[in-house]
């Protein structure tokens, strides 16, 4: 199964509001249809988002498009994820944004591969692992950042266990990781948010790996509700990584100086169809949040583990 | 609004699963239907438990049933309220269940002020104040501990703004503090559970006020997810406190030998009756959480703020 393909001059993609209930497709023949795409969270997930734009630009390409302003167009799409930027800048720097666009799904590929050859060192036999969001391969093209360390563990026959939370407002762990993890019959529990500081403190959760929407100077950015998974996994003594690719990373940048998205309110009034407060309430709903470096054991990139920066 | 009446020899309660929808009441003529109230969360919160848990008390004898047995019935139908333990004790030990059941009526209206009175001290003009769960009118018979603070505030026109998280998985500050807050006219915004530590980092919370269920040797047991936020208000040192009245404490106990009640899946795997992830998912569902005393500011009590035991 692939998150993302190339098919007959078109980019397909797996409808992701759909899942679990649904495996539909939807297919984009110009790169404001990737736009669209992008913004209601068809695709998303930072590896997933930068391949898809990168398809986009191609589409630009061929479609005879002004290609600086295709540029502009979609990096606008969604402010915090830097693959986004990285992906677009790349095609948009190459001589043949198809042949670009192409290379870097494999890329893509290759490189949770090795994510997860590095990550599952970190892995024990008989290890529970609590993951937030999806960084799976419904994050990338394939396979996943932290649900790839997950799968290379239980692709080594490591006894494992997989607890992920529900990530409210959108709910990417019940919907998504639960779901992909069931898929490859890898043993899963659905917790809600609020829970896994308890379990930490029952000595229920041993390593938590999470995936990444930028790294920086001074920490990491990724789906809300990372900080608050980190500040417990900090109290209890519990390692907490990070699985990203190199192009996740914004080196010269301060984490602190990123700006973070705020969605629409009616991501946390309404879910699953149903008004969950009253009508017309207030919300305040940021999409991300900065885990500083403090609070991270380690970065499991393509290359190795490494410290934050 | 009284959230427990006495009324034609029948316990009235607002049905707190309907709330912010309906206003509906559930009228009980004996105890089983008591109990079946408190199981099912039509009438929940700490105090509110207790007095209802009285009154069960007061129709068992009413009826002519057996007291012992409806004592051990009633104590059964949630683990972990300790005021649930007390009320039925106290009951079962007067001479005339109902005047006792009646005089635990007033006294939780008196206690609450009280709470209210010594807690606004704690709240400075132009505060944001962020709660957990429900510890308000609609977790008592009326004014609430926590929203009883926040209500004292607002009295003496102390300009604050309310932030309520959505307390997943049941929603009870989405649904029953946010309606609470907005009848009364109090400025009150909503978020998602996992992100008050990024609002902290902000510095967007300047206090954190609770309930609680018990509170013993070590700290406090409350609604899954108040430790998450103590560890966030600790690491920004935001204040963090606890408002309840002091038959929540169960002094000569420790807080870690506390049962703490798992409850359905299904609270999880469905929200507003929308399934929210793959169907059989499996679930970890514990309804409490311990928040150690070293993350706890102050407990305010009827008899003032104190320290955590």
């Amino acid at each position: 199964m692939k998150t993302i393909e190339w098919e007959n001059n078109k980019l397909k993609l797996i409808n992701q509001t759909k899942i679990p209930d649904e495996l539909e497709y939807v297919y984009c023949d110009n790169y404001n249809e990737v736009i669209v795409a992008i913004k209601d969270m068809i695709v998303r997930g930072a590896p997933a988002i930068g391949v898809a734009a990168s398809f986009g630009m191609a589409l630009a390409y061929l479609n005879g498009e002004d290609m600086g302003r295709a540029a502009e167009e979609i990096k606008s799409a969604r402010p915090t994820a830097i693959n986004l930027f990285w992906a677009v800048d790349r095609v948009l720097n190459s001589d043949n944004p198809l042949e670009e666009a192409l290379k870097m799904y494999c890329e893509d590929m290759d490189t949770n591969r090795a994510i997860g050859k590095y990550g599952c060192e970190i892995i024990d036999d008989g290890d529970t692992v609590l993951t937030h969001c999806n960084a799976g391969a419904l994050a990338c093209v394939d396979y996943g950042t932290a649900l790839g360390v997950i799968r290379a563990a239980h692709s080594q026959s490591k006894n494992i266990n997989v607890i992920c939370d529900e990530t409210r407002p959108r709910g990417q762990g019940a919907r998504l990781s639960v779901w992909e993890l069931q898929q490859d019959n890898i043993p899963v529990k659905l917790i809600p948010d609020v829970a896994s500081g308890f379990l930490m403190s029952q000595g229920k959760i041993d390593k938590v790996v999470i995936g990444a929407d930028r790294i920086a100077k001074g920490g990491v950015v990724n789906k809300i509700g990372s900080f608050m998974v980190a500040m417990a996994a900090k109290q209890h003594d519990v390692p907490f990584y990070v699985a990203a690719p190199l192009s996740t990373f914004d080196k010269d940048a301060s984490i602190f100086d990123t700006v973070i998205e705020e969605r629409d309110g009616d991501e946390v009034r309404y879910y699953g169809g149903a008004r969950i407060c009253p009508e017309g309430t207030e919300v305040i709903n940021p999409a991300f949040d900065i885990t500083p470096s403090e609070f991270i054991t380690g970065i499991i990139t393509e290359n190795g583990i490494i410290d934050p920066i």
